[in-house]
């Protein structure tokens, strides 16, 4: 095996790619960007193990991912090499020599994603594919206490695609917050992991309590029917962010991992 | 003539437009794609003035602009309507019927930019062309300080590019702020007006001051050359926003008209 193994830090534009991975051969994902860059900076072929696979249009304010490789480079050296070599929405912001206990996917605690709304009559331009756009008044205070119903360990059978293939769809949501900014509501969920589309199904549920579609009660209901086909609209990609993860400090990962500045939370 | 004038608020991404206009033909610019939507929505042709022409890559987070009709329509079915029509990266904000003394250029009593700056060691992945990086240490207090000693009215000619057609350089700086938030630093400055690549100019000077490249009386010593080939670089567009534009209330326009929220100054 490599003698070593690095942890990187890592910010995407998911709007141009295909998701961290695909079956789909031949299209962009983060993954192969990221392990094309790496493998020439290593000087041979290098594998990419990332904490959480974001899907088609996901963004990521601080991904983590590891690889191992027989290259002696200096942190500072891993950053700005494979910077040079990546694609302009890609950004390698730290990296960090890692013991092999080390695992960007299975050494993780906790993960937190961000859901930013755009809530107003004109859909953005700046932002656009950055941000979820809804048109009608969204109450934020209604989303808020419609998601404190769903937070501690549940059967999230409701809330994941029929495609997830997680063995349990047990999880343990630890905080959801939904806060309005002007224009903008934030949603931020931290849990202990999600299965595959839960935070987009939570935020389309969300959604349709914020429009006054549903009952605050409804995202509970949801949750106990155990069954998707009762759920709600997977809410769109474009305002989904991989935001921050959490690993035992003694790993010592930088904590501070999220610099993008949208909204300053 | 038409016997309607309507007054606009438009967000835009510049980083794939050639500015508001260009003498080039077959390029993509703001004024065309705006004319060619809101002809359709006005089913005649329609002629579009800015308050200002912003360069190529440099953003707006509300322009405003004006143009004349014959259509009768409310404010938000020019909203709407137009926004169907748009390109992704230009939205229309809001809609206003004016009288015809409005002229969204010649009426306008200050303008306000905003400059980003995204100072750390990785380039910007989320905010690419969308802030400036520099990746090397820079004092914001150092900048600000220079800043200062560039208020009032004074003969810009140091801070105009050679091309720059305005009959007079002078100019009055009603205020400058450079402020640190976390990684990114914000300039804004409020003026009357502004010379051709006038910000970004001063951009370049206070950035080199920042640097510590040159002392802070150097913005000065600048400014009274009056000769613009003692100037510094011209910093790049990516990090420029056209932010607000005042007029007379009488015009009765919207005065919160921002709604970009990176940093939520």
């Amino acid at each position: 095996m490599y003698p070593m193994r690095i942890a990187l830090g890592i910010e995407y534009d998911g709007s141009r790619f295909h998701g961290w991975q695909t079956q789909q051969p031949g299209v962009r994902t983060v993954q192969q960007a990221l392990e094309t860059a790496l493998s020439k900076v290593a000087d041979h072929p290098v594998e990419v193990h990332a904490a959480g696979r974001t899907d088609t249009g996901v963004h990521a304010s601080c991904q983590v991912a590891h690889f191992d490789t027989e290259a002696v480079r200096k942190p500072h050296g891993w950053v700005m090499g494979s910077n040079i070599k990546l694609p302009d929405d890609i950004s390698v912001l730290w990296a960090r020599e890692v013991n092999e206990d080390f695992h960007a996917r299975f050494s993780a605690r906790g993960r937190t994603y961000r859901y930013y709304i755009l809530n107003r009559l004109s859909r953005p331009a700046l932002l656009a594919k950055r941000v979820t756009w809804v048109h009608g008044p969204l109450d934020a205070d209604r989303m808020h206490r419609a998601g404190q119903t769903l937070l501690g360990t549940h059967d999230f059978s409701s809330y994941r695609t029929v495609h997830c293939q997680a063995r349990s769809p047990v999880r343990t949501l630890r905080s959801l917050r939904v806060e309005r900014h002007g224009d903008y509501i934030v949603m931020e969920v931290y849990a202990d992991g999600f299965l595959h589309h839960m935070v987009r199904n939570i935020a389309g549920v969300l959604l349709a309590v914020g429009a006054g579609d549903r009952p605050v009660d409804w995202a509970r209901e949801v949750l106990e029917y155990r069954d998707r086909t009762q759920g709600g609209v997977t809410a769109s990609p474009h305002g989904l962010y991989f935001h921050k993860v959490n690993y035992d400090p003694a790993f010592g990962l930088p904590s501070d991992t999220s610099a993008f500045p949208l909204l300053m939370l």
